[in-house]
């Protein structure tokens, strides 16, 4: 696939350090991509010399003299770094120069930024980012991720209409199922929301599974899982939290003793093999959705290998027209409306 | 401690078959507890027979003809099921007869009934339920799990009250931490309810830790974690579910060939200790805080130990007087504000 990819170099917790190799590692396994590396001249040059010949005109720098740093608040990052690696990539996708854009920093400028350059697409109102989340039966995508906190059953609807158009673009499944997260307590099935959104989802024309709760995410239940920022935040945090404290559990057990080690060491390889199956690495790569461009969040501390992952994810829904499917999606829903 | 606990021997997938043997496990680790089994007399007749002379007078069966089955609305329940065993174990907690119930049932109609019969404390608006989660230090109670889906800040300022005299009660920890669970997204920092509870609680002269996140919960920064009952209902089927996975993923690999099932056996006994670890029977026991007495909630498909364990729990609560507790901190609260 013939995209351009804008890389924030500059972003994230290891910056070129780890978007530099990333940036080569994308480009050999795509072998029709090109990547435009944005930030410092003076820190990108020495580290893409040694390649310029193996990639030739496939990478060039572009470059941008600021950074945003993790903690920059939004409005700061946006009116008083309009030079910065962020901001610059994002321009590219604007100006049509790149397809897509790719950053390891900090969600709520990168947010900020892509909504003010590039605006959101016709009959979106909020821009939604999008995890994926490793199941029994392969990965499934919740959306929102924390953009947006308190969500209408018609912004949830939307989150529903971008994610499916994810699925198809980047997944390539047909009519991806849409599930929308609840509560299964008998007390009451969910809020006033919850209920109108389950509504309009219905009669969406979308391959809506209805309800589903916490656990079934990770059955694979539906393709893509809607919910409002604050539940899908909560939601991906307390995974994260738990996988850590059961690996560590883990390796505590597995390290008591001398004995355990050597145990530990009979099974490595199935031990790495479980691992290797719920690598968060391979899940990397947050898309911004519902905006006139594609933007992928990776997380601020990815590896160079997870953030290759973002770079190819990125790649995919650019090549797939992820924004004329959900444009298309959305006028068909509101010509049936009209 | 000299408690008497209610037992609705009817409720849960495996009614009496798990209820009463968990029930004389209790009282043995228990010398000084008694139990009452409430159910269908020639149901429990027949199982108590054997242990009679074991446990004499501490043990008894209290008669009720119907059963609230697992998928009856909660406003059926309560209204033409009178003679429910868990709405008859209730009452005996109403008359004084016992210091606790213990329930596996159905929790919407658990709820309405406690809530009916036994009517809140002083100064609580809303019930809600409080479950236990492990955390790399020991455990956590995160409340509301499932009663209250639309909350106030005030609320979950209650919330935090009576998660924190639980844990004073149960775990005996004098001035335990009380988090707020929220979202760190630099996008929004929590939605105006939550950024108006972390103020109450901040005045509320309990020992508030600030906000916490999805991750924290695990790491053990608080002994009490709030948050509404769809936020927190979400994050304990997420748990859940993903504790599956994982568990399913780890007896795959471990299954896949006659190799790794060699190594299988001999990483047993380090498996097994990770997962006694994590074995989610030992947290067994969601007490519904917030009423005129002591009702403990058990998973509908708990087992004899587990179902053990949420009797436990009830017991004490009941021994370390909870209720008095919480409303002893109410009244000084409010004494605060007049």
């Amino acid at each position: 696939m013939g995209v351009t990819i804008a890389i924030d170099c500059m972003g994230g917790d290891h910056g070129p350090s780890v978007t530099v190799p990333a940036a080569f590692a994308f480009l050999r396994s795509h072998p029709d991509a090109k990547a435009i590396l944005v930030g410092r001249e003076d820190v990108l040059t020495p580290l893409l010399e040694p390649r310029a010949a193996e990639f030739g005109a496939r990478v060039r720098i572009h470059p941008a003299s600021e950074v945003v740093a993790m903690d920059d608040p939004p409005a700061i990052a946006m009116r008083s770094k309009k030079d910065s690696s962020m901001r610059v990539a994002i321009d590219l996708v604007k100006e049509g120069a790149a397809d897509a854009a790719v950053s390891a920093g900090n969600t709520g400028a990168l947010m900020a930024i892509s909504r003010f350059v590039l605006k959101t697409l016709p009959g979106i109102d909020r821009p939604a980012i999008a995890a994926v989340l490793p199941t029994l039966t392969g990965h499934t995508y919740v959306l929102d991720l924390g953009a947006n906190v308190d969500c209408s059953a018609e912004h949830l609807l939307q989150f529903g209409i971008m994610g499916a158009m994810l699925v198809s673009a980047v997944d390539h499944v047909d009519r991806p199922r849409v599930g929308l997260l609840n509560i299964g307590e008998e007390v009451i099935k969910g809020n006033e929301v919850v209920k109108d959104a389950a509504e309009l989802l219905r009669t969406s024309g979308l391959n809506f599974c209805g309800n589903v709760e916490g656990n079934d995410i990770f059955k694979g239940t539906a393709h893509v899982v809607v919910c409002d920022g604050f539940v899908g935040n909560v939601a991906l945090k307390t995974t994260e939290g738990l996988a850590q404290m059961l690996g560590a559990f883990l390796r505590e057990e597995f390290g008591r003793n001398l004995l355990t080690k050597l145990v530990a060491l009979v099974a490595m390889p199935v031990l790495k093999r479980f691992k290797r199956r719920v690598d968060h690495r391979r899940y990397n790569g947050a898309p911004l959705l519902g905006l006139r461009g594609v933007v992928v969040k990776s997380h601020g501390s990815a590896d160079a290998l997870a953030y290759e992952h973002a770079l190819a994810k990125a790649a995919e829904a650019a090549a797939n027209k992820l924004l004329d499917r959900i444009v298309d999606r959305m006028a068909s829903m509101n010509e049936v409306k009209a």
